[in-house]
Order: C-alpha cells, then sequence, then structure tokens
C-alpha cells in the first residue's frame, strides 16, 4: 500500500509539531473533542466568542468548525476565525453536522462555504450530499438508510466525491460503514470502524477534531492524512469493541476504550488494523 | 405485576420507532443527556437557536426540555419547540431542574407550563412542590431533607401528585430514594436506583431523557412507559454500583457503568431487578 | 509535617458543610467540574444567566470563575455573582485559563480582578505571569516551555507567587510539575500528580473547582485547605495512572481513574501520598 509508505511520517509529524488545534464546537461534544484532539496527540483550544476568536486562531496550526449545534454568536465567529485561518495557511476542517435539517442551518453552512476555505470538509453521506444537491432525506444527525453507500452504488459515490472535491476545492471525507475520502483525483475507500460507534453521540464529531490535528501537523499531505486519520480512528473503535464485547460491558466503557486505543494508536498499530483501497 | 404484561411492548416500541429525541439541554449534562438516549435506544438531536428548533422538533418523534441552566435564547427555544410538539402530538418532557431556585428561572418555568402542555413533569419532590406551590426549601439542585418521601408521608405525597397531574394534565414523576409516578387515577411506586446515583452529576437529568425515549415510542401508555422507565434505569444504577463496589471502584467508574448497564436493559434484565407496586 | 495535623479536619469540615458550589464555567469542561465537585464531596450547582446568577450564588458557600470559554453573557454574571459572593464572605476562586491569549480575554481578566476579590487566583505559570506583567510566552491553554519552574528558578518563583499574593490578596496556587502555593508569607511546594494529567482535558479546571470546595469548607484556612487540595488531587492522579499502566489502557481509563480516586480520597489517602514542602 503506497499510503503504507507515508504513514510513518504522518504519525511522527503530529509528535514533532504537536499541532494546536483551535475548534468551535458545540455544549454536546466539545468535551469530546478536545480530549480526542489530546488523544490523538494534538493540544485544543476552544474559544467562540466573536471577539477573540482571531487572536486565538492566529496562535493555533488549525481550525475545525463543528455545526453540531448553532447558537447565534457562533456564526459570526465561525466566519472569522475561518478567514483568518485562510489568510495564515491555516488547514480549515468543516464537520457540517445535520446538514439539511433546518432552514436556519443551511443557510449558515452555505454562508460558510462561500466564504472560507476548507481544506476538508467530513459528514456522513447525507450531510455531503445536501452540501451537494440541497436536499436531504435525513431525520436528526445519522444519515439515511435510503443515502446508504452499497456495493452497487459505491463508483457514483466516489464521482459525485471526486466532483464536488473539483467543485470546493476541499478533500471530501464521508464517513459511513464503508468511508469514501477523495479529492479530485483520487479516492480511498476505508473499512474500518464498527455499528457500535454510532451508539455514542459525538463519534463523527471526534473524528472531525483527530481529522483537523492529523492535516494540521501535515499541510502538504491533506488527503493521504485524512485516510489515514479516518482508517486509525476507526481501528480504535474496532479494537474498543473487542474488548467491550469480551467484557459484556456496554455503550460507556466503549466510549473510553475509544479515547484509550485512539491515545495508543501509532503507526504500528495503524498498519496492523488498516483496511483501505485505492481508486 | 399488571405492568409486567406490558412492559415486553414497551421495550419492543422503542426497538421499533428508534424514536428521535429533541432535547434542549444544558452545558453541564448535555453530552450524558445525549448518550442516555442512545443508550436505551433512542436518536438525540440537540437543537437550541431559536431560528431552528421548530424545523428540527418537527423531523423529531419527541422533546425533552431541561432548565438545568438558563440562557436567555433558551426561552424563545423552548416556547417555540415546545408549541410545535404540542401541534404534532409529540410527548414533551419537562425536567424542572432548580425550580425555586432563582426568581428569573421560576419566572420562565411558569411561562412554560402556561404555555405548553407537558406529557411528563419529572423532577425531585422539592422541584415539584415548588411548582405546585410556589416555594421550596432547597438549595441548589439536590431536594431538601426536610421534603424527603418517608413511609409517614407517602400516601400524602401520592394524594398531592395526583392532584397535580389533575390539575397540569401531565404524569408527575417525583424521583427520589423512593419514586412516585402518578396520573390523576394511578400511582406507581418505584423503589429501584441507588444513593450513587446522587454522587454523579446529571443523573437526574439522563432520567428525563430516558422517560423522553420510552414515552415518545409508547404514546399511548405514558404512565406505564415512565414506570418502566424509572425501574429500569433505577435498576441499571443498582447493577453499576454492585459492580463498582466490588472493584473497589468510584464515582467515574460508577457513571461509565451505569451508561453500560443503560444500554444493556431489555425486558428480561427490567423484570429481574423491578421494585413496583401499584397505588 | 505541619498541614498533616490540620488535613484531618479540612477533610471533616467537607464532610460536615457539604459545600453547595457556584460554578460559572465553560462548554468544554463543565461536567467535569461538576462531577470532581460531588468526588470531593461539594455540592455543584452551575448557573450563568445574568438574572439568576445572583440568587443562585446566595444560597451557595462558594463559588468558582473558570475563564475556560468566554460567551458574551459571561463577563456581567461573572462580575454580579463575584461581588454577591464578596458581600456574603463566600470564598471566591478565579482560573485564569488562556490569560494572555487574546486581547478581548486578558480585558474580561483584569475587570474581573479590578471588581471581585478572590480568595485563591489558580492557573499555570504563563497564566499567573501574564497577571502580574500583562505579557504571556503561552500559546493555546498549556504553560510555556520558557515559563517552567525549574530547581533553579523555583526560588524566585516563590518569591513572585508571594508578592503577587501581597499586592492581590489571594493565595496564589500555581499548578505545574511542581506547584507552588503562597500567601504573602508562606509558601507550599507540592510535588504531587503526573504528565498524564495533561493529556486529558479540563484537569486544570477541575482542580479549581476542587480548591473551591475545599476552601468554602476551610474558610479560616485558606492556604492550608488549597495546599491539601492540589496535593490530594495530584496524588489521585498518580493513582490513577498506576492503574492505567498496569492495564496497559490509555487516557480514556486514566480519566475515570482520576474522578474515582478522586471520590474515594480522605485524610488517610492523603496522608499516604502527600509530597508538600513549606518555604
Amino acid at each position: 500500500m503506497e499510503l503504507f509508505e507515508k504513514s510513518a511520517e504522518i504519525f511522527e509529524n503530529i509528535i514533532k509539531i504537536k499541532p494546536v488545534m483551535h475548534n468551535i464546537s458545540n455544549i454536546v461534544t466539545a468535551n469530546d473533542c478536545a480530549n480526542i484532539t489530546l488523544a490523538c496527540g494534538g493540544s485544543p483550544t476552544m474559544a467562540e466568542h466573536p471577539e477573540e476568536v482571531e487572536d486565538i486562531t492566529s496562535a493555533c496550526n488549525g481550525f475545525v468548525i463543528n455545526m453540531g449545534m448553532l447558537r447565534s454568536h457562533l456564526v459570526e465567529s465561525m466566519l472569522k476565525a475561518g478567514k483568518r485561518s485562510n489568510e495564515l495557511g491555516h488547514p480549515v476542517v468543516l464537520d457540517p453536522v445535520g446538514a439539511g435539517a433546518a432552514k436556519k442551518r443551511n443557510e449558515v453552512l452555505f454562508q460558510l462555504i462561500e466564504n472560507i476555505k476548507f481544506s476538508v470538509i467530513r459528514g456522513n453521506i447525507s450531510e455531503i450530499k445536501f452540501l451537494a444537491t440541497g436536499t436531504s432525506a435525513a431525520k436528526g444527525v445519522d444519515a439515511d438508510e435510503s443515502d446508504k453507500v452499497t456495493a452497487d452504488n459505491i463508483d457514483s459515490v466516489i464521482e459525485f466525491a471526486k466532483n464536488l472535491s473539483k467543485k470546493t476545492g476541499a478533500v471530501i471525507a464521508i464517513s459511513g460503514e464503508t468511508d469514501i475520502i477523495a479529492d479530485a483525483n483520487k479516492a480511498y475507500i476505508i473499512k474500518n470502524g464498527c455499528a457500535e460507534m454510532s451508539r455514542v453521540t459525538g463519534t463523527g464529531c471526534m473524528l472531525s477534531s483527530v481529522v483537523g490535528t492529523f492535516i494540521s501537523a501535515n499541510k502538504e499531505s491533506i488527503l493521504d492524512a485524512t485516510a489515514v486519520a479516518f482508517s486509525a480512528y476507526g481501528y480504535a473503535g474496532e479494537l474498543a469493541y473487542d474488548k467491550m464485547k469480551s467484557k459484556g460491558e456496554g455503550t460507556g466503557s466503549f466510549r473510553v476504550y475509544l479515547m484509550d486505543y485512539m491515545s495508543l494508536m501509532n503507526d504500528k498499530l495503524f498498519k496492523e488494523g488498516a483496511k483501505i483501497e485505492v481508486r
């Protein structure tokens, strides 16, 4: 695997740079996002006051916008910090949580995409489809069954992701049972992860923070670093599930173990578990 | 036990419907509320921006208002989402956290009760008494000692709960060492749970989210579904305590195990542990 | 050790008084702060609406201001609750998270210090230096390497802390590998804790909530109670690290064990682990 030749360097860069990550997040998963950022080697800082976000983001290495819960002051803060990050050349991740779920949220989303250049847009298939088409079948924050990636439609989803990447300039990272990560020319298909991850809140939000950390230490390899982040995080989920299952435990323990394995993750462990194909 | 003939269906309906639950919560326990909603079979969505709550709640199956921490935009959001939920016939739960603790909070509380029809009002005895009488002995968010339900006063508390249910139209669910759940005609007394639950923040908030999930999948059996939710959650607490104690652990582990057992809860486990009487 | 003659009473007072603690915190660590307050024997209440903070704080025994994430309404709330706490003689703790990181945050910080009398100011060395000098080398929320307390500079840092205490009237509590806790005349040096604590978010915030609980039950012994709180919390971290390490686990489990050991902490355990010197 071509990516296996680069992954050692991707992990080393995180240790070397220990990127300081600005996250604008939500009241549900902010703690999880901060802890997973630390677990995977970054240093989180969460600021959202419109009058301080530019100062804060200037001292950081990257920025993650999580749309999980709109609050009124956040729009201005996201725009300011995003623009400043763009000026400084910091990688910026967009997690369009619940895209399509409400008119107001959709307006904000398109305002962000118009005004900020994103390095990676990461969401489930329903959220990403909404960004491209302006319509969605999803209810709540989970992907809709009718949108799911299957063996039958995977080629067209890859084509769709490559086109959306071409249009937006961002790596498009779609998570689900099968993850698809694409820029305009190349796509990774990743089959790590497990169903239990959808029984814990914030596993998507956390993944966006992990991606932010990986790419902010690897600015020249956004696509590759995103793929490694997805696969490593998914594999941490598999290990957490195996441990939970073997002890007859439930979702509380699973959540703890997911954090554990992410904090123990390294290139060796990643290579043992990665299930990645290139298209 | 009459309730044992219905409980299998109550659990099955949750699996079948997997209710999408809108929660307006607080910055302290929002993550716990989301995770316990998932653990007991629902799908949480947390939105609080006044301009999006109606859209969000419309795509849900039920709504939980947690008063845990007033922030200024929440009043409008709670009112809008509550009214919309009423229009759509969605069950609505009120958790009057800290009722009586501050003049402003009390005003908001009575404004909510006047404008929204609640299916269940769940709180500790001091909070519920405040709703009925406008006075409270409690400091902070715990029930006051002088209010506690004892063998001596339980009959009058049941009478009080039935009357309040008659007045409000909501099932009145009072949690404590002994829980009392009543509509105008019937009351359940539940003796599950353990003292350790008061050493973890948000165990009350989480219970309200569990109740919301149970009743939103069982709209025709609000009283029964609330009783099953209370008993199942309390029993999960007992199991968590036993495990924690046997391993010499503390409140951090207890909190993880509570989530574990709630995610493993089903009709069989519920029936093994339920301590429920009817009045 | 002189402090060992007082520590039993310090722990007993917490059990006797069970202080109700008002915390104004942030969306990242509010849950952790509430749970650690409970774990160490207090009762947390978190209110931040400007119209209710005075009522809430009046029914409490102490108040903790955490600057972790500025939101616009918090400035008014912090000022109101702080002044009311001062009027009532409640101990007030300031945690100047990220002091120096942004112009707006700095302005607020100095506004708080001008208007509120603090019992304890607890931060890392970069944050505390900023309060004294108005300049900082730190990026994000961690102390800067160039600021760190070493064998070479410890005498001057102690002198600095004593002077800042004289100037502000607050006990100055500096956390790091070596903690320094000083009033105008006396300093404690504490060598408990472990590096793993910086791999979990909110370990500083939690310490401030622990300090608040300890001093609010021990208003006549602010310096001593702060030192015991620091040492006990640090030792809980060491025990958590040992357990995590022996089981090959990661930061998720460490966080759970830290809470566990804090909830099991008592005078006996404290005396087994305390590493405290007096200057």
